[in-house]
């Protein structure tokens, strides 16, 4: 018998439409490198759905691609990037950042978040100081939507941090690896036309919501970065079939399809989060997401690993453990059943 | 009416077993990053069609991200690498080997290919310079088989241009972006075990031979790059559904579908050749393979371009510019058979 | 009336029989590039004072670019450099380490130092992590001697620390951009010969004790960076008229020079020290170099500033800052005496 | 005996006056980094030799350090620099301009220099590619004066390359590693106040030009290049006691010394060039600088080569052979007839 997987939300294929579209369109022939109609039509669908009609819009095949190409793009050569220090960029990437030549200049997070007013702080404190000059210069603000913990930024905090980028004058650009599972929650208050709105650049998640693979990046104001092109194929992101992206993120931006496709999976996690309540168990992180940050004792968690695969996070204590549960657009409800009687 | 179009060898999605494959398992759960089953399944056959059961074997997913990735990997940070001044890395990459911080050091092709001598005198010039210190150390050979002008490298030139590289102690690294389109050719004597005996590391191309996407890299030993994973990661090119991957290759591999899959391309190729040949038109290179350059007056080109679309490559002269053909997997009778009435 | 300055020990030009060498040599005609007879002799006494007679010498000219050349030249491309959070690396270097590619990790420090346990304990619960292949891979470990915050490494803390990167087989590299003062203090028990013997790379400062500029790059088993006079020049580091670097060392390797040129700044030191815990004065650490931080009101801060300058190091709390005070080879008893009567 | 040599012109330490300045100033007190009182009076003169009251001045310590740094500054990431086949940044300076992650783009020399129409040819042909997204973008040119080969750009020259830059706006940078010998020509008609006009950066030569090292970059608007304090860090060339630096050009720019310390140097120069052409050697180029090429018979050099030091330069035909005879503003009247002896 083969465990139920809790591990991630990219087990799985992509959502049926996809694979319909993929199969329909495989001998159709196109143009390469995004240059097709498929794609035309994606951008198009994204600019309206953003409200942000004067947005480039490129797609890149994944999310560590896609936040180094875009950082680097950002940056000037002397500038680093500000992230949480549980950003995806700070200690997941492999040094992609660094690769490209920035220093990933860490705050203490909150919840998995930055908080405007820590990154004020630090940006006073990093002016007053009068051997600024001798450091790295900080050059953008990066912050994931939903976080790496599963929290969520409230529309308000992020207009209070896109104030201080301008104050600043520095971009704002944020990573939506799970997007789709933001736009789900009812608690959710930033839409994509805010993100168009208040960043430089987003990028909206395909690989974890329903896509084979792919995250369109969104520059609201497309002369932002000139070259952005070259800059893509330069860091190895540009894909020849450009329309296996297109292809995607069509089917997803059609009926709302995006909008829609994390709704079963924070119906899941919801269920589980209340039955975890509901029997002590302790939550690392109150987030309304699909991920779940629960504090397990190291023997309840090796029992429970025998018949559930999740993944470890990280050391709570000597006795206890972090672990994360995922759900998915196609966490069914069977599988969340069985988990449910296993606590 | 829409033109025929022979412009690349990428305009269609992939073979038709390949997009059944993804339909049948779509929905199956399988661990990220390349750590599942049907990875597994796809090196191991990899390994047995190459002779190469010690060879590492990683899916990346486009050719300028994989000649960056591998070739960052066989550097040392004080060298650069040795490549043919018609190299695909040579102009064709945005840049993509040098934000590595390596340089491309050109040697004049011949035929599109490097000649053995021609590396071996560059590397004796080199050495033989009481100032080499002063400059970027000869790292490596890159070269493609089909080399970009569609020619081939006969198995003793290979050995050879192996030899020189074993006597100055520096790697070979093959780029087999268009590689189905060598094995399809009748002249070819250079197999696939020939590439894992003879080279440091090569890459079997997915994108242009019928995959959606997609280049599989085969270092023979093993040990010879450790870390590479993290090396893939670091720049970009780590796919989380490793399995999209997996899944073409495990089909491509099956039933020595990589090693026929081209041969529609060469007939068709062949075809258009000896038409070409027959009429009197010149060809830029006599090459075998997939790719056919053809020298055209100008007014013939616009002409011709009303009817059929191929790619501009380079201007001969005021009167005449070389225009590339491109046949493929998917190549059909009744457009060769139209574009000959054209000609 | 100028005030009395202890900002920095590199205030003055150099040492008079530097000058003077330099005067005596000016019109000599020597080759470049440190292959003069000047250099040669001053890598030998090097060598001699090391107990290291395989070992290369490189002189650089400054601190920041030695660092970011030797880490770059013993890291691979998908490694990161081990650090204390107070390394001169980690924050005062513009981010010159990330523009070779490469990531500072940073370990927080004890008394501005590295403790080998915490670096143990760091490398273990790395490899322990199941998914250490998507993180920068820790390829060296990086200290200083004395530390930023003038605080000494004892021979056994070495050991303890090298015995560590002998265990995950990473190289040792030490900063000694003030090793004179640690060479000059009694309780130091580190000699040269014991960072040839425990580092696989260590410089010997000479900007900061008694040079104009130059730091001399020891890499006791010379084979250990092949190549490294390229990889110096790659970096702009290569200087054309070298004998100004060998001039400097080769005076400052001749009669022990450099091994008591810091003896000045070590007795002005421990009188200053003394003299503040007598009055009262809290040091930050306790530290037996040159260095002294000591932490005061702010309102005593401020009119002490009025009649000497010191180097702001960081705010303590609201009330009190943490000062520093640095004395050099060529800091006078008068100016001693002035301070004192000051605090 | 020692041989007379002509290698280069830093082979001797630097101009009496600096020296005495070095002596004089030895123990006075600055403060670091170039922002002492030396360095802002050396600033000063050079803004009025070079009647650019805006510039920006800042010094580094060697050539190829210099055009590294000005250059990664002045290109956008996914830029290269244009420059001559023959330019000192494409071939001589072990990679440093790709360490940074940019390509040179390499155009064929004319008597050593680039040539306005080469360089708008290379420019239109590269816009008319319709796929020169995919490639470097030209996004800078580069060029010595004088060139590599001795040779002068006369100021209409200059002029024409300045309009194409500003026809494709793209920035000028001169590289003025050897400038004091074209300041010191009679049918130079390139000023420093021309430099400053017709170029975005440009740098005048201390290190061969009289200097113990020392290169002071000039941007002529200040604000074209924010933050360049940090790149400079970040490349490892600010100099602590930055002063060494400002004391140099403060000499070199007080009673036009620069302007007339190269002298010396062309008249040697000239004196040779008119015996090496009566006695029927043939020159390699027509120049009118301090460096000499000339062609050789192979036997005829080895003997020269047994009494004079001269530079290797290229093989010219299986007999032949390129060499380089360099004076300098120290090269005496008694070496040059030795030499004229010889020949």
């Amino acid at each position: 018998m083969t465990k139920i997987s809790f591990t991630s939300d990219y087990l799985e294929g992509a959502h049926p439409l996809i694979i319909n579209r993929l199969v329909e369109t495989n001998l159709c022939q196109t143009p390469g490198y995004g240059a097709d109609e498929i794609c035309d039509s994606a951008r198009k669908k994204i600019r309206t759905a953003c409200h942000a009609p004067e947005a480039a819009v490129h797609f890149l095949t994944g999310g560590t691609q896609t936040n180094a190409t875009v950082i680097d793009a950002l940056l000037h050569g002397y500038e680093g990037v500000l992230a949480a220090d549980t950003g995806h960029i700070s200690g997941h990437e492999a040094g992609a950042i660094e690769f490209g030549g920035h220093k990933v200049l860490m705050i203490p997070h909150k919840n998995g978040k930055l908080v405007a007013s820590d990154i004020k702080s630090y940006l006073q404190t990093f002016y007053d100081d009068g051997n600024c000059d001798h450091m790295v210069q900080p050059g953008m603000v990066y912050l994931s939507q939903p976080s790496e913990y599963g929290t969520l930024y409230k529309k308000q905090e992020l207009i209070e941090i896109h104030e201080i980028c301008q104050t600043y004058h520095i971009p704002l650009y944020v990573d939506g690896a799970r997007l789709a599972y933001a736009l789900a929650c009812p608690e959710n208050d930033v839409q994509l036309s805010d993100l168009a709105k208040l960043t430089d650049a987003f990028y909206i998640g395909g690989t974890k919501c329903g896509a084979l693979l792919g995250e369109a990046v969104v520059i609201p104001d497309a002369k932002r970065l000139p070259h952005f092109f070259t800059t893509v194929k330069q860091h190895g992101a540009l894909l020849a079939k450009g329309r296996l992206l297109g292809i995607q993120f069509d089917v997803l931006f059609t009926d709302n399809l995006y909008g829609n496709i994390g709704k079963t999976a924070i119906f899941a996690a919801d269920k589980i989060r209340k039955e975890l309540k509901e029997k002590g168990y302790r939550l690392f992180f109150e987030a309304p997401t699909n991920q779940i940050f629960v504090i397990l004792e190291n023997e309840q968690m090796k029992q429970l690993a025998t018949q559930v695969e999740f993944s470890f996070w990280e050391k709570f204590d000597e006795q206890h453990t972090v672990v994360r549960l995922a759900t998915s657009w196609v966490t069914g409800e069977e599988a969340v059943n069985q988990l449910i009687k296993l606590l």
